[in-house]
């Protein structure tokens, strides 16, 4: 089962509720490209790689659905679902990437609609398929980082559930652990969204691997300890220097690991590589809603004052002096990054 | 009214209950020195300074209630319980102080026993007026540290509810406050137990300080953005090199400060240092039960998957490398701490 996946029956995009889990899997449909730029919003569907193809697909849905009978009434329709979906989230760059590779596509297109609206589909779920393939080899790129016995801290969802499959971070994680390494994960329960206490906490217990939920504030403790080997993240967008940016909280993680000697890795498709931006500073920071933060209970009730305020940034920036590597599914880079960065994006998947 | 109080009608401590703010204040009466040690390990009532002024009484309701007639007998009685308060929490050192301070009044005394049943009550309501007396003198030194127009961060909860009355890091806020300086203060919610989001939202409220709550994980990017221009925490045990255990998360919150060049304080009474300990790597710290970390819900669904597990260290180790400077009551302390923290513990209050 995929993350998000195309119907071809009803001629829909299926997206497992992320929302709902782990308490239960059930699923969104969505059949017009705004409910699918709401879903990615509202973080039905969430995580860089997840959300670039959910939007590729938004645009096969502006495509089919759109009432135009000529070639330029379709790509303007196609362009302005593109609009709607880029800014349905800011920071990730997997977002643009994949809208701009969709209309990499449309823009030349000389051929009648309904052909148009094929190959966008088509694109689409190229996308999706691309999407696994590389993250199982960034995972056996990655998998040479994890040794038998390791204690891994990781942050926020980097699994299946942040792709269409398989996952960055804890795609690695998870090789290693087919590989017969044995390993135990120190969960980030990564609040305010709680995406490691409910999303990656749920995807270890359908892998069978060993793990225990700490709060994001317990990692420096941990790490302190010497027992932690290695920290996993993901990645929303990487500049072109390597600083990265991340789930919040990630950087006080990294700051942690390297107070502590331990080294600390993050894990993305190059599709996740901004080489427009020198350097991370200039990332997009999304606020979300404070209902985020003010939404917790114990035993049914809040545990906040009724009138408190809050504030919400969704990330953080990592500069790359924290970082000991970027996995790609072009390889592991090492510092300096500038250079291999650039050279990663050109080179074809190999 | 004092998050600790003596009722001299019933002759019993009665405890705000902190398990249960912001949703409702109510209280806890002990009568017996059990009951006080189950009060503090369950955090109906917790805080350095507060848990330590709350085991003196624990001892006055050991001696009160003791069926000894002799001196010896009652002695031994107090003995007794000053073991069972003793291992109710065994990070905060304050508890060991407040303890060897009482019977250190005890030992020595050789005159009846009613009259040493009246001399421990009234050193345990010494050491409450004291407390409170300490932790003004602690704000006045400290609100030297802030400027008009100030955010500031702060971890935990450290206000009047983290002592009999006005608190220690808090306390330097507050009385910035009420001298009329304009201040904002981004609240770390401080999983697992939400001290920040419970109790130090509901206490600024009170005095009318305007804050916003944040996950703990943001602090890093509002540290990183420039805006705040100070961190304020407390502290459960000093060691004598200035190394500072204090709940967990204050270090890589300390981390995130220094990388950023943003002041961080640290606010606690003289009971506090703990000389004995020549660093912080040394000082126990206390795992707490899990289902303090596995306890949340949103709209009443939990958010964990069912067979989670967890791990639950409450406290950690800040160096002392990451520490502007210490606020007493007997000062402000700058680097190199070691011979100022041995001139403080032996100075009188001034």
């Amino acid at each position: 089962m995929r993350t998000l996946e195309w119907d071809f029956g009803s001629n829909c995009l299926r997206l497992i509720d992320q929302r709902r889990l782990p308490a239960e899997l059930c699923f969104v449909t969505c059949d017009r490209a705004d409910h699918v730029a709401a879903a990615i919003r509202d973080m039905v569907v969430r995580g860089a790689p997840a959300i670039g193809v959910t939007a590729a697909f938004g645009l096969a849905l502006a495509a089919l659905h759109s009432p135009a009978q000529d070639l330029n009434g379709l790509k303007n329709d196609i362009q302005k679902a593109a609009r709607v979906l880029r800014a349905s989230r800011p920071t990730a760059v997997n977002l643009t990437w994949a809208l701009d590779r969709v209309l990499g596509v449309v823009a030349p297109f000389w051929g009648s609609p309904a052909d148009l609206r094929s190959l966008v589909l088509a694109e689409a779920q190229v996308m999706a398929d691309e999407d696994v393939a590389i993250n199982q080899r960034m995972a056996r790129h990655g998998v040479e980082l994890i040794d038998d016995g390791d204690l891994i801290i990781h942050h926020c969802n980097t699994g299946a559930l942040a792709a269409v499959d398989w996952g960055t971070a804890l795609g690695v994680i998870r090789m290693a652990h087919i590989l017969g390494k044995h390993i135990h994960v120190l969960v980030d329960e990564t609040r305010p969204r709680l995406q490691g206490a409910r999303l990656t906490a749920w995807e270890l217990e359908q892998y069978g691997i060993p793990y225990d939920i700490i709060s994001d504030n317990a990692a420096g403790f941990f790490l302190h300890s010497g027992q932690v080997k290695k920290v996993f993240v993901g990645a929303d967008r990487v500049a072109a220097n390597g600083d990265v940016v991340n789930k919040v909280g990630t950087y006080m993680l990294a700051l942690a690991a390297h107070d502590n000697g331990v080294p600390f890795y993050s894990v993305f498709p190059t599709s996740t590589i901004d080489l427009s931006l020198p350097a991370g500073e200039n990332i997009p920071i999304e606020e979300r809603e404070t209902g985020e933060v003010l939404n917790l209970e114990i035993n049914g009730v809040s545990v906040f004052p009724s009138a408190a305020k809050a504030r919400n940034p969704a990330f953080d920036l990592t500069p790359q002096r924290l970082i000991t590597a970027l996995v790609t599914e072009n390889g592991i880079l090492y510092p300096p990054f500038t250079e291999k960065l650039a050279e990663v994006v050109s080179r074809p998947v190999s």
